[in-house]
């Protein structure tokens, strides 16, 4: 842990954290290989032509698939953590995605569960071996936990994050963290601590935020099951713009104790945990193996509701032994109209499903969502973002230009007094609320038969944002907003400048649906994977899981779940 | 409803709201009988002698004896609807605890009620014909809803109150609306408006408050259900004080849409609703009829949790077909002792449960009590205590005593900063987790068969306090700032001087301690119903019901459950 003087410049403490970084990288053996030096815009095929094919077979397995062989013994936790350190290392070159590699805590963990599988013939539990990279700023005892801020680059945690104990228990190896941008506060993810991250798909593209370490280290296939942190789409932006599974579930279901964050104390928009993984089966795996060791017995915010398994009861209506599913399409916020990639998929993916007999689609009209806007965009700095610049300037480093955008630019932020306050969290509620009646009147009645059960819509105004435009919030914030647990899934489509050429003719409704017009270009987003998002209602999560099988199985689109 | 001009003194607005009132019990048929001019202190013995033998036996019947013979039509709704109408006359003649009956509605409904049994053979709902109580503030359409301001007298809900809707649909016939304190912010029930509710039990006593006139009026009999809402005891200090069943569920179970409150947005400290009624069953009727009609679908701020029926699943732990319960014994919480009665009260139920082979007891020591009062009387009033301020002088109103005690005499009162609310809603969140711990020590370990399934403690510092003199809310208050479930209970006891007399050479510990001291002489208390209370763990509303089943089977104690 590199240690602050007081006299320090920020560039010296942002250096130290990179040589710390590095020199944890370096630590990796065999070696992480040389990258070349002119590297293409998209970097996801080169690490199976720079590691072994042991290695490119345990680290391009979704998680089911490892923790069965590793269960079963036919693998090594050694070797998988190994393998996963490895691609770490090349994911960093690559993308910037590392803060530092855990090559001995992850290995001697590893040979501790190989041996305990070798005396108690057994798996020690449900993810025994599993590798787990994770957020920066989900504290890890004797590790910094700086929150992407230079000035608390020496803050160490003292403990391990309620729910990497939780994980613990259950087998994991954690053996990478992951960067996160300066506040936590941005869709995309550059610091002063370590720069700028990048999409591996088109590194012209961000990997998204605030998760974007997270996300970049998932697109690389250098980690399968990842932890990431959400308050207005920072698990879902980077699941979404690097084609894996993200879910922001509903909040105080996953314990949330041990995290770094400018503002403890905020309540009025809650952030939550959740997993990015490579497959759905991953999603279900972090959320059953988390809430079946019942963190409320501890965290006592935390609502017992047990996992429901919805392979054994269904959460959607049966009907004649045959599962049936409503969705509602919302294909457009009624505020900033979708690029071409994502309305070619959402076009594609309800053609697909309307003819599917236990499929019924409804149209999910917008409502309201600049309001939504107004009201989210207010309540997350409720200080007028003093706690945020005083974490920026206390170091001297410069802000970051999407640190800029969404403190100093935005026009719904002021210090609220307390009254101020009560007001815009009456407001938030009332809104809730006519979004209940709303999601109650497009389904038709209450009764079950008529509820819709999900909405499909994007999970952003387009594909992963060209680096330093990712302004615009509310595909992912308005779910932050309503509290309603939401799924990136990647479609299986990439964006192909040829098939998702720019719209002819369209007057955009507002400055941020101008801006957005304005920044599409088709060629610049090549490769860039296109992914939806599936939401339900509050407490929902395993209805949404559900639904997404239930979607996948139907669809015919390259989905690969 | 009065209508005020802007130029009317408060006392005119009172005096309006009064013949208001009293024209509502003058057109109650047959006319509501006189009292005596000359009233003992207890009263609850005298409509017994001046109604009908039926009135009477109607009017002590618990709610799901009624209920039975409502749906089996042996009793007509409008014969029910009436006697409590009467009854309800005599209350407020006796103890000052109605705000207006509704003879006209209640009895339009029971019409309906009594024709549709006719008519289909069945009732309308698990409530059919069951007359409920209705505090002030939830709001009933048309009619006043003033959180007992005078400056609020003229504002008239505009529908009624989602969780009278519930309750409708289940067959509810609203009769009554009782009163409630300036600020809704005291343990005693004294406004402007209309004046102070006394204890039925002993006229020099309070009521409790906030839900003061539904404590009253449960209390004479003259209601077996009635709700009533709590943010530091307003449903348990009168339901205590009058001897009845009391539920402060956790937070987000029961639906608050509709209510009025002059600080809404406050959601440092949530407010719940939840009912008073004169029986445990009762308890689970009301719990269950709401949460069975799935709240949640339209109130986006309550949690899905359906309600579980323990009579079929227990929710404590069975071993050889017979339920096992864990009980700590929490007499006294550090702070403030409680008075005799209280101490007689509990050692006797102690000592009764101590030799049954299915109940295991153990000391639960207080946590830290001072500091979760300080902690919830500043969050109370984040703003100052400015709204409630606003409130009583926009009419010239006087400040009630208890209103200057909770806001002008609270030295933790003040006007926060945006930082300063988070700061203390991180020593909330704190206090809650070293809470939660501590339970667990006490406990000894997570495993289901050393948890303590529940607490048993005081109501308050005593029996119901001499008017003006509840100033001390923690043994209340504890439990709402950690939205723990906990359940009032009569324990058939009540205060006896004879019993009860005062501690010799007791050294008082601080200030509070030593005033509660002072304010005890036996005979002021004489026949006060002596109460306690029950509280579980979050979200564990039923399993306190069920263990609360096995205490009054186990006990020898008078209890009459």
């Amino acid at each position: 842990m590199p240690l602050i003087a007081t006299q320090t410049s920020w560039e010296d403490v942002a250096a130290a954290a990179q040589k710390h970084r590095d020199s944890t990288i370096a630590a990796v053996k065999p070696p992480v290989p040389d990258v070349p030096s002119d590297l293409p815009l998209n970097v996801t095929k080169l690490p199976a032509t720079l590691l072994s094919s042991e290695e490119v077979s345990i680290t391009e397995s979704p998680p089911e698939v490892l923790v069965a062989s590793l269960c079963r013994g036919t693998l090594s936790a050694v070797a998988v953590a190994n393998a996963f350190l490895r691609r770490a290392g090349l994911a960093q070159k690559l993308t910037n995605c590392i803060t530092e590699l855990l090559p001995e805590r992850a290995l001697e963990r590893a040979e501790f569960l190989d041996d305990y599988m070798a005396k108690n013939g057994k798996p020690i539990g449900p993810l025994h071996g599993l590798p787990i990279s994770v957020k920066e700023h989900i504290g890890m005892a004797g590790l910094s936990l700086n929150a992407g801020f230079v000035s608390w680059a020496d803050r160490v945690a003292s403990a391990d994050a309620h729910i990497l104990s939780l994980l613990w228990n259950a087998g994991a190896v954690f053996y990478a963290r992951t960067t996160e941008p300066q506040t936590l506060m941005h869709l995309e993810c550059s610091s002063g601590l370590f720069g700028v991250t990048v999409n591996p798909y088109n590194r012209n593209l961000t990997s998204g935020g605030s998760s974007g370490g997270e996300g970049a280290i998932l697109g690389m296939r250098a980690s399968c099951m990842g932890i990431g942190t959400d308050i207005g789409g920072s698990i879902r932006s980077p699941a979404a713009n690097n084609g894996v599974f993200g879910l922001r579930p509903t909040t105080y279901r996953l314990p949330m104790g041990g995290f770094s964050s400018s503002m403890p104390g905020q309540e009025h928009i809650v952030a939550v945990v959740g997993p990015l993984t490579t497959s759905l089966e991953g999603v279900k795996m972090f959320m059953k193996t988390l809430i079946d060791q019942k963190p409320w017995l501890t965290e006592p915010s935390l609502v017992p509701f047990p996992w429901r398994d919805t392979s054994s009861e269904s959460l959607l209506r049966v009907k004649d032994g045959k599962r049936k599913l409503k969705i509602g399409i919302m294909k457009d916020d009624g505020v900033v109209r979708p690029h071409p990639p994502i309305l070619r998929a959402i076009n594609k993916i309800v053609s697909d499903l309307s003819s599917h007999s236990d499929i019924e689609i409804v149209q999910f009209p917008p409502y309201k969502c600049d309001d939504a806007w107004r009201i989210i965009s207010s309540l997350y700095f409720a200080d007028g973002g003093n706690a945020e610049a005083s974490a920026i300037e206390a170091s001297g480093e410069p802000w970051r230009p999407m640190s800029e955008f969404i403190i100093k630019q935005n026009k719904n932020l002021k210090t609220l007094t307390i009254p101020e306050l009560w007001k815009l969290t009456s407001e938030r509620n009332e809104y809730r609320a006519a979004f209940t009646n709303h999601w109650n009147s497009v389904s038709g009645s209450l009764e079950d038969d008529d509820l819709v059960d999900v909405v499909l819509c994007p999970t952003g105004p387009g594909v992963a944002p060209v680096l330093e435009t990712a302004r615009y919030w509310n595909y992912t914030s308005l779910w932050n907003l309503l509290d309603y647990p939401a799924l990136v899934f990647p479609t299986g489509l990439a964006c192909t400048p040829e098939l998702d050429t720019k719209e002819g003719g369209y007057t955009p409704r507002n400055q941020s649906d101008e801006y957005n017009q304005t920044i599409y270009t088709p060629e610049a987003y090549r490769d860039a994977p296109i992914s939806l998002q599936l939401v339900g209602r509050r407490y929902e999560d395993e209805r949404v899981i559900e639904a997404m099988e239930m979607i996948a199985n139907a669809a015919s689109l390259p989905l690969k779940v």
